[in-house]
């Protein structure tokens, strides 16, 4: 299907044909969701033994009464076990609430309002604040950003990480950038690991953008890979503490996706310095994490290979969903220029671009078919894709059928919204 | 002991024979601490079968599965849960987070920077703000208004609650107070509980504060009384209603004293105003609650009576404790002017009035002797009891022969000190 060399009485054909097609599916009254990044049950059902896993012994290895008050950092089991997620000293990690988000938002919020390193460290007083935002990218962390008060710059995200070039140019242009929002692996949505190169130029970002700048590291899916041996991550922490920037690297994951999705524990990892800002910070807004089900998490990956197994047997649910979207994108556009995608090794999304102008009237043909999508343009700022190409597909939820069905749905709006472009352009 | 007519001689006598005693106590090397507002492990016991409860059922009665994403106002039981506790509709209460202390904070700030009621209610976008401090009072809302930057002023708390005629005075004269704080039953640390009447006046305090004005209803310890039938606190959420000012009264409690400190589940309840304010704020910072320690909590409690028997089993272990320090007390000063206390039926702590000046003294002295004390001033904003003499007593945690023990040191700190300072003045 090679629409700018196709003749006009081609596209005709093309278009009547895949209306006809469309017109037959919504009869169908299909009622299928691409859109929620979360886990399916099959999924859940692996972490079931965390509930009672304690069999009533409430006192960590480490001799804590985990029911009561006390230890804001998390136990130091807990730590370790983000330790070993992030590769970082158990030290730099704090093993805290729920949500990873929660750590974000109170972390930028804690830089903004109060300063990590003492007062005059404060964003808010030093004029406006900016954060570099690589598109396309999660709607969550610009939200903080909105919900701050933060404005956000766009950088391109390519298939080795943001665009380090435009990302050093635009820090050394505008003193007032003070973040830089980084999802490193399996990227939420491109599905792309960071280069070691990028990993290298962003851990001496502070270099170029001041001791108060903070890249907000969010390795959500640090340890969610499809197939061993999986694609790595270069270590942050090692390279920022290397180039004497261990300051500007604030690191954050959870086990949303490894265990129960809100009934996790999430993990924050940073240098000292930084860490002692944030506790004191905590300190007036918290009694302290869930010790409770921290334990239970520890005791549920206790063995050493417990989390490997752990994040095989999801693999082994997600991935044939992935290859299924993969495999349905490949046969629709392998060979023309309709959409373009990456090929995601782990992680929860698959981010697609249409041709330019489109994404908005593909979202809205799959909802008329009954295939939900995630509304095009939340991968951006303020809800702006100025190309109105990109949709996120997510296809963890649903059956393998499900998924196979919703993407037929979905090839079809491309092809159909694409061939009614080219006929408007003639 | 009469310290305003005992000649110098006696209290000279006096002075010498307590600090003999004073002196044999020191050398018993004691460890003892009566600093800590939070459950012994036998109140932890209580709720042992907490983990495990689910039996590897993770759908909640209304057919929720609560180990994924999803429901940030909590399930609907544990709503009812928190309902039951604060006595409001569960359509007005969320069932949150493990603590009541990040919600204050949360709404707090929510007001602060974003308004609950629209942006134009933003407090800083009206100037200074200031909150109403009844003294003593909890130290960590004290610390939740410092971290904010909100400056605090003081009422006197009295066997009633809160000096009602100088809360009103106070809301009449300065329109930038925005907020009172308030633990009215069993009150942190006096103990008591707000009468009728006080609860009646501060429900309509929205007329004399106007808009924006929000009490911050601390009902920590709603249904901790040492014995049936308990004192009985009127219900604000209908005065209120009644009043025409629901939107100023916002009411948090948790389980925290309950279930598990710090591994429970906090609430929040509000008027549907301030509800769609909040939970427009909480989508930005969070991903949900733990659902499932939420559904634990609900199966713990799910017989009619559980909660009941459970917080009697829990008043058994403490009210043992209450009576020995009161018995202390009373048999030191129960003649004397050497203090003053309030005798709780209920809540975690006494508050105890030494004469002006001692407080700091006592605390000073108990520690040298091994009995460790909140530090004096803590119960007032910014630690300052402008006349030192208020010292809170928890005794919660230590055994009773501990407390006992405490007591013995505590009641002889007390009068050492008050018969130094009379030789002193004279």
């Amino acid at each position: 299907m090679d629409i700018s060399t196709a003749s006009s009485e081609t596209l005709q054909q093309w278009e009547s044909s895949l209306s006809s097609e469309f017109k037959n599916i919504k009869s169908e009254n299909l009622n299928l969701d691409l859109t929620r990044g979360k886990p399916s049950v099959d999924q859940l059902n692996l972490s079931n033994p965390l509930d009672g896993i304690l069999q009533g012994n409430y006192i960590s290895p480490s001799g804590v009464d985990v029911r009561n008050y006390g230890g804001p950092e998390g136990i130091v089991e807990a730590r370790q076990l983000g330790a070993n997620i992030l590769e970082t000293p158990p030290n730099n990690v704090y093993a805290l609430g729920n949500s990873s988000l929660t750590l974000m938002h109170n972390v930028a919020s804690f830089a903004m309002h109060y300063g990590l390193t003492g007062a005059d460290s404060a964003w808010n007083r030093q004029g406006s604040v900016k954060f570099l935002c690589p598109v396309p990218g999660y709607d969550r962390h610009f939200a903080v950003c909105q919900h701050l008060g933060i404005e956000m710059l766009t950088a391109d995200m390519t298939a080795h990480g943001p665009d380090m070039d435009q990302v050093e140019q635009m820090l050394a242009a505008d003193s007032s950038i003070k973040g830089l929002w980084c999802v490193p692996k399996y990227s939420n949505p491109t599905g792309v690991v960071y280069s070691d190169e990028t990993v290298a130029r962003i851990a001496k970002l502070g270099k170029i953008a001041g001791a108060n700048f903070r890249v907000f590291w969010d390795n959500a899916y640090a340890i969610h890979d499809f197939q061993q041996p999986a694609q790595q991550l270069a270590n942050i922490f090692e390279a920022s503490k290397a180039a004497n920037c261990e300051d500007s690297i604030i690191q954050f994951a959870s086990t949303s996706k490894v265990s129960f999705a809100g009934a996790g524990i999430a993990f924050l990892a940073a240098s000292d310095n930084n860490l002692a800002g944030i506790k004191k910070a905590l300190s007036f807004i918290s009694i302290g994490p869930d010790k409770v089900n921290q334990l239970r998490h520890v005791k549920f990956f206790e063995n050493p290979n417990a989390l490997k197994t752990h994040m095989e047997n999801h693999a082994a649910i997600v991935k044939p969903r992935f290859d299924c979207v993969l495999q349905n994108l490949q046969a629709a556009f392998g060979d023309n220029a309709l959409g373009s995608w990456e090929t995601p090794q782990g992680g929860y999304f698959i981010s697609f671009n249409a041709l330019p102008g489109l994404a908005k009237h593909v979202v809205a043909l799959a909802a008329e078919a009954g295939v939900k999508l995630t509304p095009a343009g939340a991968t951006f700022p303020y809800g702006k894709d100025p190309e109105d190409k990109n949709i996120r597909i997510a296809p963890t939820v649903p059956s393998i059928e499900q998924v196979n069905a919703a993407m037929r749905v979905f090839v079809l709006c491309v092809k159909l919204a694409s061939v009614r472009q080219a006929l408007q352009q003639r």
